[in-house]
């Protein structure tokens, strides 16, 4: 088959969907790879490196007119340019990507109508089997460690405790709140660079993980049970929950130099956790790194990726931190989707075999339908 | 007496140098503590700190007319400010702070002609007694830190070594020149967050002290003899010198995701050691923080204070690292001049005993004349 790789449009994003080291395999497996002329270029990685693992590098056209088409971000992820690339499309094409297709669920009824087959990777599900095709597991994992680096590289102190001559200084103060992927990585990364780091998440199972990496879990005497969907992910909660929960946490907040917030729900609003009170109540020079912005945010004062000033303490809301280290990002990526290429392409076809929850889950439109039951219901169909 | 504590007006200077909790010790010993208004705000310390310690927060006359004034950034230090601030200092003053005398000598003659008796801190002996007022030491050591976090979260990968269901990332190489104390405190902040980390430097004598921290010490086959000064520093060498090592170190420096350079030799341009060539030969999304910035710099295109970006590799060259972190900064500063207050002070007076290399080596003007050796030759005085 022809497999195209998009250049990426999105603003900021860095990441490219196949890397050259990727072109090998999928060669191999007896398919022809196009990659846009510039793909790559922002993660590092050159055209020329691409056509001399045996790509070929043209067009825009060249690419969407593929039999398959990887995205980075695929039609519906990035709004503003949806619609003109799914007017590009044709009927029967094959996209696979990040679509946001629970945010962003509109973009699913316009796939459906131009007879696109796409794929949308969050919806992998959390099975064994599609552990090495999580994009979002090793996409956190990036945005984890680098919301560590971007706060201890914004902080008026240093994180590790040092001795010197003149005197001692004490460790910084870290709190990570939801401790899933990202969670993790920014504790571990906290501890690393020396921080004393405490983390906290609704899920009791998450204290364990939490503290294997280096962190106090921080109990706050709520009632944890049904925190945890059947797929691991933070479930939702009720107002009064998070009002108790925001209650006690300001108490933990206020003791920190770092507050570093990855708490998600799939497909909803990120929770408010810590309030405009809690940040006045924070010594001026601390540091909010909110990385549930591109889900509104756990802050209430985060601005999607900007940085505020709140007396003194800086809130800074990124929305796409893996693409700020777009070579290894790219890297993990380009290695998740071409592990779900291999169970998608079967002796040179596309094949949909809906009793893999693998492929089942993660189809988005078929034959001119919706075909995520969690996207049918969104957007309101039988 | 009545010492007074400046609002630093250097562009980005963000420390202050005295902290609220080092007002105690200074009126224990009797002295009257002025603090100029808004002094600490930019490290974190209000005026109602001071006051709550029992300083007088004032207004720049009050703490420009006190018996000993307290800057970080004192006269010579900041040249567009320097001419305005002598005019306001009265015959008899004492000024203390980091005052760039071998840089800026001719603040120097302006000092003596106001009759001001002004210390520089650059200048203190590298003898034990006066380790705990050593100024370069503990502001190199937050420089060195905040470079491998500034390169860190520059660089287009990950530093550690991870292990993820899509495979392994290879941990990041980094390369520090110059193994002194910010080298030493880049290296070890580097292997802490996960790269691979190598180091050079002319002094053989710091090899161990790079290993002790986690680097491999990189030989170039040059001879080092004469490297070091008996002071301890690195000594200038010849134009032959600087060319070999140039060419031996391009090899080691393309290898490189990052390169931190931080040598610098007392009173002199910094050596160049990256040429243009070297930058070029390095991959697009590597990164190189020159820390000699303010002397002119390791790297040939370095500009001060400027990130600018060569074929894709990103080379930063901050001027004044440890303002970033003020907090920390303000409060090493602070204790070393508390000590340095401690021997210059005795029973409430001034007292300038030349027969201590201390206070003799640090004391650039006084009686209307530039004391200092080093600042007279460089101003051709006999």
């Amino acid at each position: 088959m022809r497999i195209g790789v998009a250049r990426e449009t999105a603003p900021g994003e860095q990441r490219v969907a196949l890397i050259p080291q990727e072109v090998d395999g999928l060669r191999k497996a007896g398919h022809e790879v196009v990659v846009e002329s510039g793909a790559g270029a922002a993660a590092g990685f050159a055209d020329t490196a691409y056509a001399d693992r045996g790509a070929v590098v043209g067009s825009t056209a060249d690419v969407l007119g593929a039999d398959v088409t990887l995205f980075v971000r695929a039609p519906g992820s990035d709004p503003a340019a949806t619609d003109e690339l799914i007017g590009r499309l044709r009927p029967g094409q094959v996209t696979v990507g990040l679509a946001d297709p629970l945010g962003a669920p509109s973009a699913a009824t316009a796939l459906a109508k131009a007879g696109v087959t796409s794929f949308a990777l969050e919806l992998l599900p959390r099975i064994t089997r599609a552990q090495a095709m999580d994009v979002l597991s090793s996409q956190a994992t990036l945005a984890g460690y680098k919301a560590a680096l971007i706060a201890a590289g914004r902080l008026n102190k240093i994180l590790p405790m040092m001795t010197t001559a003149a005197g001692t200084l004490p460790p910084a103060r870290a709190l990570v709140i939801g401790a899933g992927v990202a969670g993790l990585q920014a504790i571990a990364t906290c501890k690393r660079i020396g921080a004393v780091v405490s983390a906290y998440d609704v899920r009791a199972a998450a204290a364990e993980q939490a503290e294997s990496v280096g962190a106090t879990f921080v109990d706050l005497g709520l009632e944890t049970e049904g925190a945890e969907t059947a797929g691991g992910y933070a479930s939702a909660r009720d107002e009064d929950f998070y009002r108790r929960q925001r209650e006690a946490l300001g108490k933990v907040v206020a003791a920190q130099d770092i507050v570093i917030t990855t708490a998600q729900v799939q497909g909803m609003r990120a929770p408010v956790l810590v309030t405009a009170e809690m940040v006045r109540a924070m010594a001026p020079g601390s540091v909010i790194v909110d990385i549930a912005a591109a889900q509104g945010g756990n802050c209430e004062l985060s601005i999607a990726d900007e940085e505020v000033d709140i007396g003194g303490v800086t809130v800074i809301a990124p929305t796409n931190l893996p693409a700020t280290v777009p070579a290894h990002a790219s890297r993990l990526y380009a290695k998740n989707l071409t592990n779900f290429l291999k169970l998608l392409i079967v002796d040179g076809e596309v094949r949909l075999d809906l009793s893999d929850p693998i492929i089942a889950d993660t189809l988005v439109t078929h034959g001119g339908e919706v075909m995520a039951p969690r996207v049918r219901d969104l957007l309101g169909l039988a």
